[in-house]
């Protein structure tokens, strides 16, 4: 499969004190540094942003979901259309999930078999049916650069016996998915190692998925509720486990700690809606941390949102006038905080890649913590 | 008040069959060609579009709302933001209009004496009071190019007695405007004329205002219901009145037809939402009429809104992904729809501005008519 593989991983430098690492991911459209932050493109649209703002600020991959794309407009009309990257207007790397996650957290309709799962449409609540063989033809279709494996994501918390049986029915769901690929020259399959906090099941999940000789590795199944010392201590005895001539993905996880966290851990690529989802509410990432923005507070601070931030919002907008818009229901309100949070997580993974370039990333990470108010009691998940 | 008038209209030819004329107006943030359409950006922002795209299309002025403004953010944070092109990332022409017509449009609520206006805010019902005074003193405060005197708008069906007392008060109101104004010398004041359907009184008012030596004309009470033939009555009679040394503006006229219309006899500026709210509701405006990308007729088409467009939508977007963002009630659906609609009316303008060059507007606005559907029976009115 490696002489094949239509993604390759180029290590540049390993940090000095910690697992981090400096890579340069090459896609069939086009290479970006690593680590990496991926906005979220749910629906083959960043919600607000334009292509080109995404580019000016760097992004030089985006993720889209299999599962809502399926539903609305079909991937049917993403292929005819010639595939994602020309649907949306976007020539940089693109990454689909399997749809396994939006299986999860629509756990309430759910029905799980060794054939694949049942489960109802949050649209209109048909039924739907989703199988490895049919998470792949829906990726195939779409035509992403990184494309993953169907799996279970069980709950953090579920029993050591439920998830033993849950990560072998993923490795054999995996098998399936690596058959059904029909696209193995032009689209990555990524494997996911699942297992919940169970160490052995992470460990033994990790080798399995190893064995099948991805070229690239996910890890699922974190940040879906457990302590950020839960999550560190995962990445802590999985990744190790992982071969460094591979990507490894951390799935569903941005907020800014997490992403110097899975860094430190060795983590290449990231991806989460909460900068964008928070923008859109009026909430904004700062160097000196969270800022409501649409708070009375700031009707007439005629400061950016963001002193220290060369983002297009903060270069030519006051928090006064983004405040105003949030307050009138301005839809541009949204897309300058949407650019200025995305920019943020983009130019935060900057920072990160120069710090592993000097060694001195644990430094960055606490001058980071205290800058941001993660060392404050109480303070914000986010 | 010729000699400190901060805008200039420069006359540079006149069409030779009709009373069209090609001008530039200058004012003290950069000039534009006439007949020109201004995108309207009521809350100092033109829905989902930022400053870099309307200059992109070529818009050379907006309009925003008093009224609106008045209300959110209030005037006096305009003002310590710097005015409203420092609020807003603008630095092209801006106009205010006075808020005259937005009491109009609150008529359930209003109570109109010699001294202003009583209504009740959209936002929260509190009480408001709108005066000629104080209409000026906000539009000083916002800080636009052009700004307009306060006026009574009667509805076009109004009595006979009703409009005349109306437009003799609208006079004096102007009058108490001219002297209110603080800032002639970086602000133009226009009149605006009123008389609903009535000619005498229309032409009556027209000599009052112009006896008053504004630095513009407004032409108010149009598109308020009246059909197209009675607008173009109107215009018929009353464009002869103003004088051809200073710039003519139709107020709140902005579809396609009207637009040609108002240009054929002498109309300088134009405005209207429609272009932008038609847009959000997935109406776009195209070389063969009304397109309304939505529907799922467009599913699957690959070509663009107009195929010949050379807006950004077109040249980067095909119907079924605008139609796939709006579905899937996708931010940036809006924004490529509106886009679209603002770029086609700058773009319609602009060939009306090169036939009035060649002397063939009548044949521009034959050739257009028919293209659009307007000579359709039972055409839609844009």
């Amino acid at each position: 499969m490696t002489e094949t593989a239509p993604i390759r991983y180029e290590l540049i430098k390993e940090e000095k004190h910690t697992g981090a690492r400096l890579g340069i991911l090459h896609t069939p459209h086009g290479s970006f540094e690593t680590p990496m932050y991926m906005p979220v493109g749910t629906l083959a649209t960043v919600k607000g942003l334009s292509p080109e703002e995404l580019k000016a600020m760097g992004a030089g991959v985006i993720l889209s979901n299999t599962y809502h794309l399926w539903l609305r407009p079909g991937e049917d009309i993403v292929e005819e259309a010639g595939g994602l990257h020309q649907f949306m207007n976007w020539d940089q790397g693109v990454l689909t999930d399997s749809g396994g996650f939006q299986v999860f957290s629509l756990s309430d309709t759910r029905k799980i078999t060794e054939e694949g799962v049942k489960f109802k449409s949050h649209i209109d609540g048909s039924d739907l049916f989703l199988t490895p063989e049919k998470s792949i033809q829906i990726q195939n279709a779409l035509g992403a650069d990184i494309i993953m494996s169907f799996d279970e994501c069980p709950d953090f918390n579920h029993t050591y016996d439920y998830v033993k049986q849950s990560i072998h029915r993923t490795t054999r769901w995996a098998e399936r998915g690596l058959k059904a690929h029909q696209k193995a020259n032009q689209q990555a399959l990524f494997g996911i190692v699942q297992g919940a906090g169970y160490k052995d099941l992470r460990l033994q999940h990790a080798r399995d998925m190893v064995s099948l000789d991805f070229p690239g590795y996910s890890i699922g199944g974190l940040s879906v509720g457990e302590s950020k010392e839960e999550m560190n201590d995962v990445m802590d005895y999985l990744l190790p486990e992982l071969p460094a001539n591979k990507p490894r993905y951390l799935m569903g996880v941005g907020s800014p700690d997490s992403l110097i966290d899975g860094a430190i851990r060795g983590v290449d690529m990231f991806d989460c809606v909460l900068a964008t989802r928070i923008a859109r509410n009026g909430t904004c990432m700062t160097s000196s941390g969270r800022l409501v923005v649409k708070n009375a507070t700031y009707a007439r601070d005629f400061r950016p949102i963001d002193e220290h931030c060369q983002c297009y919002t903060c270069q030519n907008y006051t928090r006064a006038y983004v405040r105003h818009l949030f307050k009138a229901d301005e839809i541009f309100g949204l897309r300058l905080a949407s650019i200025h949070n995305v920019y943020f997580l983009l130019e935060l993974m900057r920072q990160v890649r120069q710090a592993i370039r000097e060694d001195n990333l644990l430094e960055f990470r606490e001058a980071f913590f205290e800058a941001y108010g993660y060392n404050k009691p109480n303070a914000r998940a986010f």
